[in-house]
């Protein structure tokens, strides 16, 4: 029943895997690329790109994507919407990726299967992202400039973030559910001394308000049980972010404590030929440039891998 | 006669000074750019931009580099035609850039300052340099598709660009000054074994030649003086790439010993607040990608030390 055989397969067609996408088949390399919906990955779910160098008349997320899917496509790529269920023979010299409907069979294969924010589940979260509520202070913070913005979360990245967002906005409330912060002692130290920062425990969100953009958070006490509102126009979720590793957990990768995938300067993973690109590795950060650079390590890395015929 | 202070000094305008310029202006910092003569970096040397991700158009490096300059300064970013003679008290919780005609202060630092190839020096390299003279295997390979094409080199990217060229050129010629090769045995015997690669030891390139673009390569045999002539179309040069170093070199910040500067997954240096993007660092690939990603990793671990109050 079987087979295509590839030189590259990509799984996964976000920006690191459109960018690897274009490298390999500037390399000459057999490539596909699967994607188990349609291609973009985070970025085509962003209302605004500011930050992708270059594009200075911040693109929509899914204009930039689909400048991105037209790169990899004006060179040839052969991109495919299927379901990857797994990879056998993960460490054999020919590697069988397998969807519900085919079986590939790949030199190499990349891994771009990305992450995704933990969400709080509440009412107005959906509704309001992109307009006020966002997961990334790095990302959107810059249009919040001057404005009142909440952070929510307890851990390095919600300190992190409530320092960044102080530089340039109005004020910060760091809500976070109990007394006690995940966060190093250094960070909060260094939140609660800076005068326009407030940080308030024992204190959630309940539910995200306003007509067409945030104004307010209607929060509650978790330990008197009390409802109170905080007006804010803009509010990063900084509870987690969870990496989609189940392909890569399944051929038994090597993972980092908190399930990203490890890699080296290389983007090798702990199979051989195996490669990691994107958000779903251990990285220093996670933005759009980041994603297609690690795209274009990847694609060079597993091109070299099989040109050497390892 | 002092100052003025800074949180984020960038040394160096290409693509990821200016990136990294970007980045720390959306993230508040008051920021300096200083670029000895204009920015653009070695890409704005580059006739034709196949491979930055979502540019499809193929700019060329002057409009890609204009694009970059264009999105830092949306944000504001300073950006002075100033060349740096040095960092003093570069370990000091406060460093002090210098230029020929003034003197800056800045809680951190980003060497951005780049590398150049080797050139060989010799008559047509200039005139043909975009015009089938190249230095890069992974930039401007895919220009050459169906084309004979000429390595120039020993080491192991000679042996690496070579293989990477014969999947889709014509025919590839790696010439070698000698009968020795620097590239480990692995790539020498495997470009060996493709049928399309031609290796020609004790020989160097002494003139290029052709209307308009490279068609032919004046030979020179290093034993016998004998001169002779290859038909083609494309040559990479691969003969090394020189760190611009010496400001990082002054300072005393880790080199490895081809003389790139090292870093940690974060782009931290080794001294404390100095930070380092791009081609001048110890990297797993030189593109414009690469070093626009660069300078967002470095801008964002310097957003975090300066918040951080190190």
């Amino acid at each position: 029943m079987v087979v295509n055989m590839y030189d590259i397969i990509i799984i996964g067609g976000g920006a690191a895997g459109m960018s690897a996408a274009l490298y390999a088949m500037r390399g000459g390399m057999k490539t596909l690329l699967l994607e188990k919906i349609s291609c973009g990955g985070q970025a085509a779910n962003t209302y605004e790109v500011d930050n992708y160098p270059g594009f200075y008349n911040s693109p929509s997320g899914p204009e930039l994507m689909e400048a991105f899917e037209k790169h990899a496509v004006k060179f040839g790529a052969e991109i495919k919407s299927e379901a990857v269920r797994g990879i056998e023979n993960a460490d054999g010299a020919v590697k069988t990726v397998k969807t519900r409907r085919n079986t590939y069979e790949a030199k190499t294969v990349i891994i771009a299967t990305g992450a995704s924010p933990k969400k709080l589940g509440i009412e107005g979260e959906e509704e309001l992202a992109g307009a006020g509520v966002s997961y990334c202070a790095t990302c959107d913070g810059a249009f919040f400039k001057g404005l009142d913005t909440a952070v929510i979360g307890g851990g390095n990245t919600a300190f992190e973030d409530a320092l960044y967002l102080s530089g340039f906005c109005e004020r910060v409330y760091i809500l976070n559910r109990s007394k006690r912060f995940r966060a190093s002692k250094t960070l909060t130290d260094r939140a609660k001394a800076v005068s326009n920062i407030t940080v308030y425990t024992d204190i959630i969100a309940e539910r995200f308000e306003g007509g067409g953009r945030l104004e307010r958070i209607v929060t509650k006490n978790t330990e008197t049980g009390e409802t109170g509102c905080l007006n804010a126009s803009g509010v990063i979720i900084a509870v987690g972010i969870t990496p989609d590793n189940g392909i890569a957990r399944s051929c038994g990768i090597e993972l980092c404590e908190r399930g990203f995938i490890k890699t080296d300067m290389y983007l090798n993973t702990s199979i051989d030929g195996i490669f990691a690109a994107g958000d779903c590795r251990v990285s220093p950060l996670r933005q759009i440039v980041t994603a297609a650079a690690d795209g274009a390590v990847a694609a060079t890395s597993a091109i070299n891998y099989v040109l050497k015929g390892n």
